[in-house]
């Protein structure tokens, strides 16, 4: 007989079903869930458990299960922290002032240039299996704080080792052309990227460039695509109109990003290229919270126009340090006057979308894998209501259970 | 010889210095707390423990220590959750339209008036313990979820079994003038209350009135502060111009409140009055961001005019579930571009002189109750860089441990 593993007394189970044009929020009360080889066997009521026998019982005690929380956009293997700039930040100067100065993303760069590859191994494992705890259970990560071939090789290197040894469903991105090293214009650093990009081919899933004034132009982002698709790379991503309209989400969509990152300067130009290409737009209203933006993306302007939109925490050093995704979908809601299930199906099949898992997991469905949150609670809504409280109590990848870290780490 | 706790090995040690007009942040690293008789004898070298005999002494292990966490504005003893009404205000309806259809706070007074005494007692409790646990070491509570005679005072002794049963600073305000009860006038129920102010002098350190428009007027609120003068209530607060400018906050301030809260729409005119009469500015970052408000209050105005500011969670189950200090801090940086030292002296002396507190807690100053804060990392920026991570290990009311619940309570 195949092994099945039946989680029952579960007080409300959460469901994202997406077979239809727009994603739904599915909720079953006083039910089992029946998980075989790490993936969804079936979801019974709790009243038919004991007519079946199953390999081990699992009492959630009444509790919520959800899918478990995506994180489709982070920069999580880096060394050392900003907290200094947050502290010039908050006196008044600028993210972007900060980066002409040549300080910001440059400081990491330094010290992931610096660190070892175990060291960032051994910082970015805690890092995610304390992200885990607090509900996470799929990742992305960029390269991009090496800026050499070397570094840049290395932080992908640390993310192969973490997706074999934790297992996770783990997205690697390479982005060399997130900002010039010290010493190179954009230009001639941008060359160096086009000319090196097929030695990244087997290290990472797909590309990413950071399109904004002052940084890698349109241009930049146009000709990285072409490339990227010639050489072979499936996914490309793009982090555009943070700051400024620059035009990006309109080309990276048209020319098939698979995802389109922050977009809080888009116009109804861009949500229209998003519509007809389908590409994901990954929001991060941590982002936007943590530098002080005004300015959120025009979230019901992409619902109304059927965009799949995505949550994410963005975690890096600099702009966004937050790696909590409880966090993000109270930000989300608070923010954007999203209600908890909009945020909730963002956080989950939409941000899977974002990068490509959709059909594997972020739903809970039959045929996906057991990836699930209980909370501590019987009403997801807590999440979003008590914003600022830890509401997960286990975390399951692949019908496993695998809490991490108790505490927060001394990053 | 007198009993001294030793708190050694810490790895910085935070106080608010107040003596001079401008209360300051000041961090000693190494060193070593003494506590006697729960209070705060002195602060040593770590060098210069071994010297000494101590009655006990306990390790913390090169961590941050920091005063306890004051929340000066609840509304912590009710009954019920308004989680529905949070649903319908992100799909657009507005808390005063939900306010004047007759739903929201009513929703309130009814499971109040409803609910037991012990009931209210015991939810409260377990309020205040997480909150505790959070890091929160001082209180007040506001009654105003009756609108009745019975009601009121039902939710006022909970307070004051509250305070003699956990023994921590706890403040209490009589609040009828919250909002006015089904069946009744605003005018109708504003005499009701100036009629029976005496009978809770002995209930309630202070009075509160709920100042907006469609609620309490400004003749309203001057009324209630003479009477409430007359009848003995030292301490007046007023919750004034939160959603429209009323003039609250100019005449609370001439009239010597101790508090004024709120402060989304006040100008440099109400700013000048709140200098002159060194009235505390409470602000809750929570409440603006929860509701979706576009407008802070004038923060960087208010210290440039030397004005108090202090921080509150407003924990109620309409307006600002949230009941955590830790996510008040960070909201307060984030949303008001105030750098850590500033949220921080704001949460801890700011909030403690909003309650008249200062001098016995709020510094971890010689001479004030040992109410601190132990962290699970040795810099106290973490709580503001790394956003919706719970960074207290261990809170102490006059010296002993009183972490509490360690589980958010399904309220």
């Amino acid at each position: 007989m195949e092994k099945v593993i039946c989680f029952r007394n579960i007080g409300e189970l959460i469901q994202v079903q997406s077979r239809r044009q727009t994603p739904k929020l599915v909720k079953k009360t006083r039910c089992a869930l029946l998980v075989s080889q790490g993936r969804v066997n079936r979801v019974i009521r709790e009243s038919e458990v004991n007519h079946h026998d199953f390999s081990r019982e699992v009492d959630l005690k009444g509790r919520s299960v959800l899918p478990g929380l995506v994180d489709c956009h982070t920069h999580l293997i880096f060394a050392g922290d900003r907290k200094d700039e947050m502290e010039q930040r908050m006196a008044g100067t600028s993210y972007m002032e900060i980066h002409k100065n040549g300080d910001g993303i440059l400081n990491t760069v330094n010290a992931t240039r610096q660190a070892t590859e175990d060291e960032l191994y051994e910082t970015a494992r805690l890092r995610i299996r304390r992200m885990m705890t607090l509900g996470t259970t799929a990742f992305e990560i960029k390269s991009g704080y090496g800026l050499d071939l070397d570094t840049e090789k290395k932080m992908l290197r640390v993310g192969q080792r973490l997706r074999k040894n934790l297992r996770v469903p783990l997205t690697l991105t390479y982005m060399g052309a997130h900002a010039a090293p010290q010493g190179k214009t954009i230009q001639q650093y941008f060359e160096f990227v086009m000319e090196h990009l097929p030695e990244f081919r087997n290290l990472a899933d797909g590309v990413d460039i950071f399109c904004e004034r002052d940084v890698f132009t349109v241009a930049h982002l146009r000709r990285l695509f072409l490339h990227a698709k010639l050489v072979g790379f499936h996914q490309l991503r793009a982090h555009v109109d943070e700051f400024a309209h620059q035009g990006g989400c309109h080309n990276a969509a048209r020319l098939g990003a698979i995802s389109c990152d922050h977009l809080e300067h888009i116009t109804p130009h861009d949500i229209r290229a998003l519509q007809l290409s389908g590409t994901t737009a990954v929001l991060m209203p941590g982002v936007t919270f943590f530098l002080g933006g005004k300015k959120n993306p025009p979230v019901h302007a992409m619902i109304e126009a059927g965009v799949t939109l995505a949550l994410a925490t963005d975690c890096n050093p600099g702009s966004g340090p937050s790696y909590n995704m409880q966090t993000v979908l109270g930000l989300a809601q608070s923010l954007y006057r999203i209600t908890p299930d909009q945020a909730l199906i963002a956080a989950t099949h939409g941000s899977a979308r974002a990068l490509d898992g959709h059909n594997d997991y972020g739903g809970l469905l039959p045929g996906q894998r057991a990836d699930f949150i209980v909370l501590k609670t019987n009403d997801y809504r807590d999440l979003f209501y008590y914003f600022g409280e830890n509401f997960v109590d286990q975390t399951y990848s692949a019908g496993k259970k695998v809490n991490g870290e108790k505490d927060p780490v001394a990053f």
